[in-house]
């Protein structure tokens, strides 16, 4: 079944592994029309890019993207976009003892079990960088929802212990610390907690939030490919998440439906509108109008310098310790993934919504 | 795109809404030469039928579910599989008032932006009542299951406050008790509560876990189709399911690797396995030989009785009061939805599986 | 892999074996606002019902299509629309000798390799009655079509060496005779071969011509999804083809570059349009807004009542024949599946391509 | 909807125009522990590389392959391999003369339908060159077929009025002759018939055949995935191709049942066979032991140096004259990607047929 490849309309398939020859993504299905250069796409990728601060894994890769096709004369023309990066800082050394055991919190095992065999260098097709081919595909998915209207907004929730404070919440501090909070006081904290980590050579977990404004009600289906049901997947199929909720997720189970409901009601425009978003902005699986609102949680990076106990490929025990680059939380360059897997998803679904109503084929073939 | 097909391999449509002629599901690239009757299918139907206890619904339907096609002498034939299940129950009543305004928590007010109007006799499309294809599917991919030797437990972890204790853990309790929870204590203590939110005319939500265990290693993709993405996917299709965990969960978030690895070891028959399960029993997308271990939460039901305020098509405001047999918690009967839609999710993931070695190829073409 | 499904966005399911309890097809993906009823499927489906002349099997189906969901007051409401006709006429006969040998020209012999065994009263899944549900599912399609100002003609354009003439061509005669030519001259001369064929215990095969008028341009994929692969794809999905062109097909593979090049000029409105159409109506795989001409070579029913060479389950020779109620030709009730699946086919593309330029997103969602 | 896709199982995504900086193909779902490398892809491109003889363009493109993932220490690994040509011959010119007008027989309007604007350099998507993706990705599934014993041949049958003899078959002949046709003498009057052609500025089209062999009987599904419908549908999806018959193909329409039908009988070794094989290869969408037999027409080049009236964007006409360095007859080069076409269908099938029986599920994870 493969599984490299996400969406319907707006569907993109990315391919590479860490000490490949490079990473990439190819975007079929994007509208023809949209402009759009590298430029554009440089940026996203430089917000997951390694070595942006000392709590990001000091490797150096420039991460340089070229597009090598769909599109022409600073337009996309219809046709594939197939984005290239080519893979830089691949330190020649001795994968022979890595080779030989399985990392915990690692897919080197699964890797095994599935294909009988693995390519052991670095984290291969599982590794981190499998996700540019996301970032620059989300990319290009968020200039189609710019130019529709749609907004995003993603940042670090928590780490470890600390979280942000909803009343000191504040959107420009997101880019002005390395952690991508959006609270200033919350961030200098999870940077005291980190180093703490780094010293006992751990690593620490957290959440991403990310909110969706401006997008127009209605846009998801019904049954199985509902908003929630999507944005979940795209969500869980980034490394390290275990968790998804939206609106008041968890929550929402041990409340009782008086108080988890949300009235409708008018605005000052006489727009129909939600008193509170506790759905999240979602409702049968269809955006309400309201802010979509999800969260989340993922772990703490497995790659630990402490000494961990494992086996080798034949089952016999041996304690290692994961030398190297690794970053000690992972949360603030996951942040721009998980953007980018809702903006890829949001896309998707805003064209395949395109075709709901016979008005609106009548609209683009008899107007 | 619809949306109403899930899976690539074993594939199920739904069709069908709450006050429509019935409900069904169309299964297809079910292998051949699975045994199958409509037994088989109506025992899973049955955990789900409305009216087994006085907390759910007393609406009556029976539920019968008829094979119309696919099995042939009690077997499967390989051609699909189309399971019909006529609508009963549908009260000729004035549905002019609820056609007229939105009720919190559904949605008529998102079905009327996508497509312009909708079918206001009950939930129509989003009505329970579609859940009866995904069951009646999911007890298919369930016997396949059972015969590869995998199998799945689900049950209802908590209601509104109230949780299971790991301690008391029973799995024999989960069908002595109409909540379907493995501990006879928290059954008796959430039934106390259930009965206070009926008597304030309010509802309750909760959470269901599953734990599917003896899946080979190894099922699952590595990067879109994980086998944690899509379940994520399967799960929050389900109407009211507000988040999504596997493992540890959101409380990965703020652990630290030390404590979030599992060691691997080796059990008594030298056989490599994880000394913990923080992971849920995936790793990298594919299951890693531990039980998968997840849970949904599920928001409280909608529909009360109590006066809550909302607003007609046009936008004046208008307070409803939902008179009528609504599940004051609807987790009970959604334990055998999760347990569906999770046993779709693998069989579909278990048959991809099987082309993912050249040497699989030559057993099946050349041996 | 299952492949009873069709279609990407209008994506069509069909289901049902010739004597089990019916058959049926699940439309998902039909926009919703489209005024439907039965009746209108209806007129499809008598096009390929039996006993229409002596030429046809004398079988009685009456054929009666129920619509289950996606219906609401006389409108499609965006949800699937699932199709039901029941098997009424199956004769309670004795199946143990047709299911001990493999019928030459049949899916006998293939159902057996592929699945292990087989259904074996009629031809099963592989049975004409299969394709009422691609003729139920096409009449949708084609509601779509006539609102959005498409047209499709098809007729039988040859039955055994007799073929139509260009000259007497006469769309009004293709009602008006049994074979649905639009020659009556032609016509009575076939219906000479038939029964010349019908003497002989033997059969006839066939060509079947379409042609689709006011199809915009621009509609088909560039590469895979072309509009003429995704046609040869459904016409070949119909049991009995064996060829398909387009425009001038296999001809245009005798002629030099100079002869089969179609010259642009303007029409009298100023429109660019094709001097010629040897290209069928599409280039580069796109519809190129001269009528799409295209033809389906039909094989002889295989079922005859002459005897026949074959071999048994276990290999034994025997020398067979077929009594029964068989179509002597099904060429006139192959004219309105070929029409369903060109319909099907044209439908999907045309939704499809709403999605090809930015400016139409913009006309959606901002105007 | 893109169409850039094909496969479900073995899936290939193309992507690149003939004057950007490459074109390329992702393959995914390529089974794990095939050994692969450079060299055997580079064979096949090769075959349809410009410059071979005084038939083909004189154009200099070295087209050579990276392989960029996917593959490692010489064998796949399971994940996504992606294959990349740099363009290389891209002389620069002034395209503003090419850019506004449209060539008979291309593309160019119905691109500007489709997008509203075009890559005008070149044939842009619609350029030959797309191939090289899917001669590429054939090759891959040619190993997967040789490993599995199943074997291709496929050759030129006819160029313009001149046929092979089915007496004359010399298999040895096809790499033999420039033309790639199996008959030493119809390839010499061919090369008489196309230097006509060329003095004349013309162009000629042609027809091709392909034989599968060995195939495992029962590959294909039995409703919309026919064997012959996937095939029809890749064949036709290449640029040129305009008609597709399989086995006795448009002649079946004018024979009899009893001369049609093809007898079972046994081999030598106890086998069930077909004493012919009108059918092809094929019966009821599934292979059924015989060699699978197709033939595809092509339509003369149409870039061809003789004048030819057309008109500019506005409408206003104008006679053109096509210099350049094009194909006389696009056949010779042709026949690798008809072969690449079938190759992939037939891999997708047979991965898609694993899941067809309860007993091969238990072959893959029970024994």
């Amino acid at each position: 079944m493969a599984g490299s490849t996400l969406g319907t309309i707006f569907k993109i398939t990315t391919w590479g592994e860490s000490h490949g020859k490079g990473v990439g993504v190819v975007i079929d299905g994007c509208p023809a029309g949209l402009s759009l250069d590298e430029s554009y796409i440089q940026k996203f990728l430089n917000r997951r890019k390694p070595g942006q601060s000392r709590f990001t894994t000091p490797r150096k890769e420039s991460d340089r993207v070229e597009i090598l096709s769909g599109v022409f004369e600073g337009c996309t023309t219809g046709t594939p976009i197939s984005l290239l990066v080519r893979n830089e800082d691949q330190r020649s050394k001795d994968y022979s003892e890595i080779a030989s055991y399985y990392r915990p919190g690692h897919a080197d095992y699964t890797f095994d079990a599935k294909y009988g065999f693995r390519d052991y260098r670095g984290g291969g097709r599982s590794s981190g960088r499998e996700t540019i081919g996301r970032v620059a595909a989300g990319a290009v998915a968020s200039k189609i929802l710019a130019e529709t209207g749609v907004s995003l907004l993603t940042y670090t929730r928590s780490i470890g212990p600390v979280s942000i404070s909803e009343d000191r919440f504040d959107a420009e501090q997101i880019p002005a610390n390395p952690l991508y909070m959006p609270d200033a006081i919350a961030a200098r904290e999870a940077q005291f907690y980190l180093e703490e980590c780094m010293k006992e050579q751990d690593s620490s977990g957290g959440t991403v939030e990310c909110v969706i404004t401006d997008l127009p009600s209605g846009i998801g289906e019904t049954v199985f490919d509902k908003l929630d049901a999507n944005l979940a997947k795209a969500i869980f199929s980034i490394g390290a998440v275990k968790g998804f909720e939206i609106g008041s997720g968890f929550s929402a189970a041990s409340k009782k439906g008086s108080e988890n409901n949300d009235a409708f009601c008018t605005d000052d425009t006489g727009r129909i509108v939600k008193q509170t978003n506790h759905a999240g902005g979602i409702l049968g699986g269809m955006s309400d109008g309201s802010p979509i609102v999800f969260r989340a949680a993922i772990k703490p990076t497995p790659s630990i310098a402490r000494p961990q106990q494992t086996v080798r490929k034949d089952g016999t025990p041996v304690e290692i310790s994961i030398a190297g680059r690794h970053d000690p939380v992972i949360v603030p360059r996951a942040v721009v993934v998980v953007e980018a897997m809702a903006a890829l998803t949001i896309v998707d679904l805003l064209l395949a919504n395109m075709s709901a109503r016979m008005e609106y084929l009548k609209k683009i073939y008899r107007d």
